[in-house]
Parts: structure tokens; sequence; C-alpha cells
């Protein structure tokens, strides 16, 4: 092999630090990917099936479970598709990963992972409060955890450059507004009759 | 370390543009992958277990369920298995990722993931109208939507070469064949006395 | 950015064949991972809970599920953790994948995917013939199509050296061994009493 | 393309000891990462959803369900979390990986994979001794295996460094303070009333 393409096994025996660099972000990116493809998918594993005898009937169930069932599904993976571009967008900006910020992102996959339950939640006993309100809970919770991490990002200097970009930006006030309106919900929840 | 080999980490300390373009591809591609193979591997999640109390029995009660249950895992499995090939084949032409696609993608991921569900009312529901129609117009959706996403990279200029590849003409064909077949399995499912 | 150190995107606009072979390898491991991944975590999904109101009821309970589901899910999980080392020695020998070793690696992964459905099988009619024979089919079945892969890349050029390798052979040597241990049980369980 | 940088394909048809050298090590860190990412999500798969007919019902069966199911799934995921991090954390420092590390990680994810389970065991009969001690157990196996991992890293010579870093002695400390904790927690629930 020449001596000037990919010489890092003759100079240096053991990997450098840039692959480590690279190990740490990547590994991270990789295993909440994993974690949030799962959680997606989760979502469809307890959709109920429609029932019935007929055409007419099967239909009717079909009908049914519209609104609940099948609209909640539609909303959470969504609602879960946009935060993973939230957090590709995020880790694209990010050049070294911290301890601080692997633990913030565990607890967003943590968040992230209550997103099925919070829906099968909804979806059975959302006429009550706790439906409406543990959901609006979990989503701005991820919305504005985010947030956090952007701004942990700035101060300890973890990104490509040194002033946020557009993304960055963009991405502040995709998932403040996200939380804002979440938070707003819950008053209304409790305000309307049951 | 050689001057010659790798040298970003002291050239430029913060990652290149080259590095962010490898980056999103294979984010998206991994991501697409891990939501696939859960999609797939759910089938069999769900098969039911053969009973009974004696040898005939069981197997009786084997050779039952194969038409519906067993059969339709394996062409489910079947289908999200080509529709792998197909995504994989799409995203070897392409060399940069943008916004549309990255939404055509996690659209596609979602219909992707209804197929369990769909597999199920289908081996539940099948002899009404519900079942196959509901089966042909996700797979159709599936395939359909994979024309466009050709599309979008064609005139978008999203591929490594400017003129669309054999690959990416067999695509074209292998998808637009299997929509056209599962759209008129539609009308024939309504002619059909359930 | 140095001209000599990774000059992909001054020389070469789009990226190479090289980039291209590495990316359908390690899209074929990385989507094979998940799968197994997948299918071995599920074993444990369906384990039964021991139930009881005293510890001695619980422990009964415990010793009794011993046998059957709990050593079932030990022995699967080994089965599959065997094979997964079995897929990545075989895949450290590959160079190129062509499209009929991607079509062989999907029904390899098929029949990974129905193991813990052949467990539950076992676990729950495991005392009639169903149980054992279905159980050998499928362990044996993915045992020879890995032999088979093995005779795929020696004739189609797909390895990193022209001789199969010491790992190749040895591999070859403990899948067909594997088959027929397995293959041999069936009519072990036709003629044992059930 | 220049022959200075990327000439592997030009000097060196077949790949080189690097790359398989990287690859072994990432496939390992890889499959890993997605079995522990299936185990996390698993948890959240049995939460109950509490039920009711109105908001006091249904807030009376959350409190309920709070400290068993609730607790045991906050403190399953922080633990499998933290587990992550600490396999996270001995990668980074390993070199190259043998067959010896692979069987042990092998063991480390079985056991990884037997958390959901302890963890419903835990939740359904916790109040006798079965369910405090086979989590303790399945614990404190987690993290004794990863202190037998750093061992046998240091003896066959894995690591980027001759001497263990200050990274790899903080892992064993805290891995073996949890065993600890967790061994001395089994005597402590035989002595305590059931």
């Amino acid at each position: 092999m020449s001596n000037k393409g990919r010489t890092d096994s003759q100079v240096s025996p053991h990997f450098t630090d840039e692959e480590d660099r690279r190990h740490v972000r990547e590994r991270l990116v990789f295993f909440s990917d994993a974690v949030i493809a799962i959680a997606m998918t989760l979502l469809a594993l307890e959709l109920p099936v429609p029932h019935g005898q007929t055409n007419a009937e099967v239909w009717h169930s079909f009908v049914e479970l519209l609104p609940d069932e099948y609209l909640n599904f539609v909303i959470s993976f969504g609602v879960i598709a946009a935060f993973w571009v939230a957090h590709h967008q995020y880790f694209r900006e990010i050049h070294v990963v911290d301890a601080t910020l692997r633990r913030y992102n565990l607890g967003w996959l943590f968040l992230v992972v209550v997103v099925p339950f919070a829906t099968r939640v909804s979806s059975e006993v959302g006429d009550l409060i706790l439906g409406p309100v543990l959901y609006a809970v979990v989503i701005s919770a991820i919305a504005l955890l985010m947030v956090q991490m952007v701004r942990h990002a700035t101060r300890a200097h973890l990104m490509r450059t040194e002033a946020p970009t557009q993304r960055m930006r963009g991405l502040v006030v995709g998932t403040g507004t996200a939380a804002a309106v979440f938070l707003l919900s819950i008053p209304v929840s409790f305000a309307s009759p049951s």
C-alpha cells in the first residue's frame, strides 16, 4: 500500500483521536436511530383490527376506530418523525459529543420511548383529562429538552461553527413552538368538560 | 501521522461538507433499514401457534392456518424484502439527500410500518372486501411513492449521474408494475362475491 | 484541505465505485444485524412470568417453566447467536456483494425471523411431533443455506482471496455439522413415542 | 482520482486488514447497540394503561400503578442506559476484537435481553422473594461480566494503550460497585418478610 493513502496502521498502530471522535458521534446517532425506529414501529403493533361478519359491519368498525385509534397512530408517527428530523438536523451541527450531551440524549430517548405508551393512554382514556395531559406533557418535554440540548451545544462549543447556524436557530424556533402549543393545550384540557 | 493521508484534524479542525453529505445519506439509509427490519420481524410476532392434544389435531390446525395466516406472512415478508431491495438500489444512485427526499422517505417508511397491520387485517377479515383492498392500497402506495422518489431525484439532480441509469429505469418498471397489479386487484375484490 | 488527503470532492464530485462497493456491503451487513438483533430480543418477549401467591408457589411455577419455556429461550438465543457469529465470519471474507448473494441473504433472514415462532411452537406443543420437527427443519435450513452461500461466494469470486480461507472452511464444517445433527433429529422425533 | 488519496482500489484490489479490523469492531458495536436499543424500548411495551370511567378513577389507577409498574420501568430504563454508557466507554478503548471478547459480548447481550423479563417478574411478583432476587442476580451478572471484559482486554492487549486508562479504571469501579450493591440486596430480600 502506498505510504500516502491510509497510513494509519503503519504510522500509528492504534487508532487516532479523530477516529475516536467520529466513533463517539456516530455511535450516539446510531443508537438514537435504533431507539427512535423501534418506538415508531411499535406504534403500529397495537392497532386494533376492525371486526365484523359482513362488509357493512367491518366498515362500520373501521370508521369507529378511525378518530381515536388510527388517527392517534398517524399523529404519533408524524410527531416522532418530526422529532427524528430535528434530532438529525441537530447532530449535523454537532462536532464533538461530551458526557453531558450523552446524558441529555438518553433522557430525550427515554421520552421518545414513552410516546407509544402515551398514545395508548390517549386512545383508551382520551375522553378524560389524563389522556391529553400526559400526551401534551411528554411531547413538550421532548421539545424543551431539544432546546436545552441546543443551548448546551452552544455553551460547551460542541458545534462545527462558533455562531449558531440558520439550521440551529430554525430548530429552536420549531421545537419551542411545538412545546408552547402542547403546553397551552394542558389548561384547555382541564377547562373543557370531560 | 503523515501529512498526506487523513489530514482532517490538522488542516481543518471541524469536519467538512463531504463528511456532512455522507453522514446525511448514511443516517437516512440506516434509519430506514432499522424501520424496515423491525416491520419485517414484527410480521412473525403474531403468527398463531397450531394447537391440539394429539399429533393429528396439531397437524390439522397447522394445515388450517396455512392458507391465511402463514401464507400471508410469507407474502408480506417477500413484499417488504422486495421493497428493501428497491430502496437499496435507489439509494445506491443517490448522491445528495435534500429535505424533500427526507420527507418522501419518511412517508414511505410510514406505509411500510402499516404493512404488518394490513397483513393482520387481511388474515382476520380477508374474506371481506376491506382485507384485500386495504392491502392493495398500502402496497401500491409504497410502489407509487418510490416512482415519485425516482422522479424527484432526477429533477432535483440528486443522483450520481445525470442520466437515469439502467438500475433506476429497472426500479421504475418494477415498482410501476407492482403498483398496477395491486391497483387492478381492487376492482376485482369488489366484483368477486365475499 | 490538502490536495493529497480525501480529494474525492475536488477530483470527483460524485462518489466512486469503491464507495458504492463499501456501501452495498455495509448496508447488507447492517440490515442483517438489525433483523438478527430483533429476532433475538423478541425471543424474550414471550417468556411467561411465574405466578403464585407465596414464595413456594412462585418457585414451583418457576421450576415448572424451566425445562420448556426458559430452556427453549436459552437454546434459541444461543442458536441465533451462533448463526450471527457465522454470518459475521462469512461477511469478513466477502469483498463484493452480488444480486444472488443479496437474495440468499434475504432468504436466510426469513428463516432467522421464523426461529422465535418455531421456539414458541416447540414450547407449546413440544411433546408432539410438530414441535421438534419444525424446529429442526428451520435450524438445518439456516445452516444449509449458509453452506450454499459459501459455495456461491467461491464460484462467483466474491471473496477477498481466491482460495477459501481457514475461516471459510471452518464455517462450512461448523454449519454442515449443525445441519446434520438437526436433520438426524427428525427421524428420531418420529420414532420416539409422543 | 489522485494516486495519493484513497488508493486502495488501485494498489490493492481487495480490502486491507485495517478495513477488516474496523469492520469487526464496528459490527460488534452496531449489533450490540441494536440489541440494547430493542431491550430498552420493549420495556415500555408492557406498561399497563390506567383504567376507569371518571377522572378520579383513572387518576387513582395511575397512582396505584406508579410504585410498581411505572417506577420499575423507569429504573430498568436507567439501568440499561447506564450499561449502554459503560459498553460505549469500554469499546472506545478497544482497538481489536478477538473471539473471546465476541463470546463475552454475546453473553452480556443475553443478560441485557433478560432485563425486560426480570422487570416484568419484579412488577408481578415483586412482593415475593423471586422478584427482587432474580433482578439483582441479572443486574450484578451484567456488571461482573463487564469487569471480566476489562480484565480480558488488558491481558489480551486489545486496547488502544498498554496501561488501562482513567476511563477503564472508572468503568471497573462503577460496575464493580453496582454489582456489590445488587449482590448485597439478595440476602436482604431473604431476610425481610415477604
